[in-house]
């Protein structure tokens, strides 16, 4: 297998990527495809044994910053990282491609780019997804999360089947409880979209399981959830900032009491261990599903343990051959309906 | 001024609300007309010195539960407290209306019910709200958090009217910072909703912001948030469902570490400084806006104190003539739209 990874992609780019690859190389023993500034790349590679790793470069002499406008961006720059690395992937010479760059830059250079990898046939439109931690063994995957707002019924039923696929060959989630995010269990909660939806995915050979809330999204009750993109960003990052301002708030209170503060030292290992199970970087990226190619997007705040993990996510992806599952599922899915009207 | 409060609203009616409505008559001095079953509420009263205090009782036989389907409810339940309750205020013995009750119920007795108060003229779309504490000195205010789905830009645009309303008249925020709720600050980001709100939005005499993220809402950014009722929904659900989950990870690895228990145990008022930073019950409640009487709804899981403030809630309003001026805010949004066109 060949991995592309963008060494531009990160906010710590390209040191923290080019790091992130070669522990990759080393740990998967698979070829990394180092796409960006030459020199930049051989700058970093010098700082590391390389001895033996398939570690090879593939010079791209833009970057695709993250403030910029994405769709812009990636025409502007047809020689961006992002660009050339998906590129590698339509022309058969890399098997995914990696990138902790502008996720929208990523989406917009898959479909619009001049080496554009497309739709995956009957995918009506891709999402962009993130793996939510849970208390349970498994975490929870959501989408889209930002790439489609608007959307209609049929791409919010899409979203759940191209879902569960991820779930079953990439999570190893047997049968995924499949949801819908919504403002109430019931089936007559949600908007228009959302309740059409539902009654479509009863329809369907999933393991369907109605509605879910806000509330539910920490706690696994589903294993892949669907969501409109502007509704399930608004989840997200409210998940992000409620989390930030409770440990805001507890380390100011600590702060005030002497005898708090040699509580908080005693316990710093018991935060240290719910830390790292809400730990982003032990999921490495999530798919760009629906994009005719294997995508990994990894977080900008990625470190070198977050690159390796998104590279180790886009290895299972073509193992489970994502893409062919994905295919046949969408087919079948039409068939059914198909049958049923 | 005479407040019609539900005896029979809470999750632990009547015992808590009666309690609450006491120490709202001790500490306003104000009349509390309690409704509910007069029977049920005698007996509550009887267990508190309620010397010199103006209460009194209207009875209703039925009662809205929680998990009653709200519009099927309160048009079976013609006798229900909250239909009855509404009723006085519509009639002109109460000034305010406050319930725990099924906050879906009170909406559809306001607007669908025999004695229903109806809407404020000029206002399409009436909103549930929610106030969210910040880490700032004020907290902010979230609207729509389940009444409307499938938003018109223009009633978003007034809900952030009447957010600015309630934020100058019972919040006392001089000159409230108004923004839309969206999946990114930019103008160009929302759903079609957002986007045509955002731009009739900066054509109105409002402090308006632009847009906010989920990660911005505890933070507060903004003292008034206008959303989509789905997408408010989802918002605090997951602020709830984070928060539930933090703690609970928190506190199961906290236990299994017998340092870290001591740690806890030392740092807990600084724990619980934090929770009240956080407690939902010195809010007391939120308005329902753009119905055309005050109508305060409290948690389900209130407690006496609770209910307390959400009778303050309510004296504010009436104090500060919400309803008269949210009639004059719509009225000149309207003029100044008429202008511009």
């Amino acid at each position: 297998m060949r991995i592309a990874l963008d060494a531009m992609g990160s906010d710590h780019a390209p040191e923290v990527d080019v790091a992130g690859g070669v522990r990759a190389a080393r740990r998967f023993g698979q070829e990394i495809i180092l796409v960006g500034r030459r020199e930049a790349i051989e700058k970093e590679l010098a700082k590391h044994d390389t001895a033996g790793l398939a570690l090879s470069i593939v010079h791209a002499s833009q970057v695709v910053e993250m403030g910029e406008h994405p769709s812009r961006a990636v025409r502007q720059k047809s020689d961006a990282s992002m660009v050339v690395g998906l590129k590698l992937v339509r022309e058969g010479q890399a098997d995914a491609f990696v990138s902790a760059g502008n996720s929208g830059g990523v989406l917009a250079a898959a479909l619009a780019s001049a080496g554009r990898l497309g739709r995956i046939p009957g995918v009506l439109r891709p999402a962009l997804s993130t793996v939510i931690p849970t208390l349970t063994d498994h975490p929870s995957f959501l989408l889209d999360i930002g790439a489609n707002t608007d959307c209609k019924p049929e791409w919010l039923v899409q979203f759940a089947i191209m879902g569960a696929v991820y779930a079953r060959k990439v999570l190893g989630i047997a049968n995924p409880r499949v949801a819908l995010l919504a403002n109430g269990e019931e089936d007559i909660k949600g908007n228009q979209a959302v309740q059409v939806a539902h009654q479509i995915l009863r329809q369907l050979e999933l393991n369907f399981v109605g509605n879910i809330e806000g509330k539910d999204l920490p706690f696994g009750l589903a294993n892949v959830i669907a969501s409109d993109g502007f509704v399930g960003n608004v989840a997200i990052k409210t998940a992000e900032g409620i989390a930030k301002m409770l440990l805001t708030l507890l380390r100011e209170e600590i702060k005030k009491r002497p005898l708090a503060l040699l509580g908080g030292l005693l316990a710093k290992p018991a935060f240290k261990a719910a830390a790292a199970k809400l730990d982003y970087r032990q999921y490495g990226g999530a798919p760009l599903l629906g994009v005719n190619g294997i995508v990994v997007v990894a977080h900008g705040r990625s470190d070198a343990l977050a690159i390796e993990n998104a590279v180790r996510v886009a290895i299972e992806a073509i193992q489970g051959d994502l893409i062919g599952a994905i295919r046949q599922d969408i087919k079948n899915a039409l068939e059914t309906l198909g049958r049923a009207a």
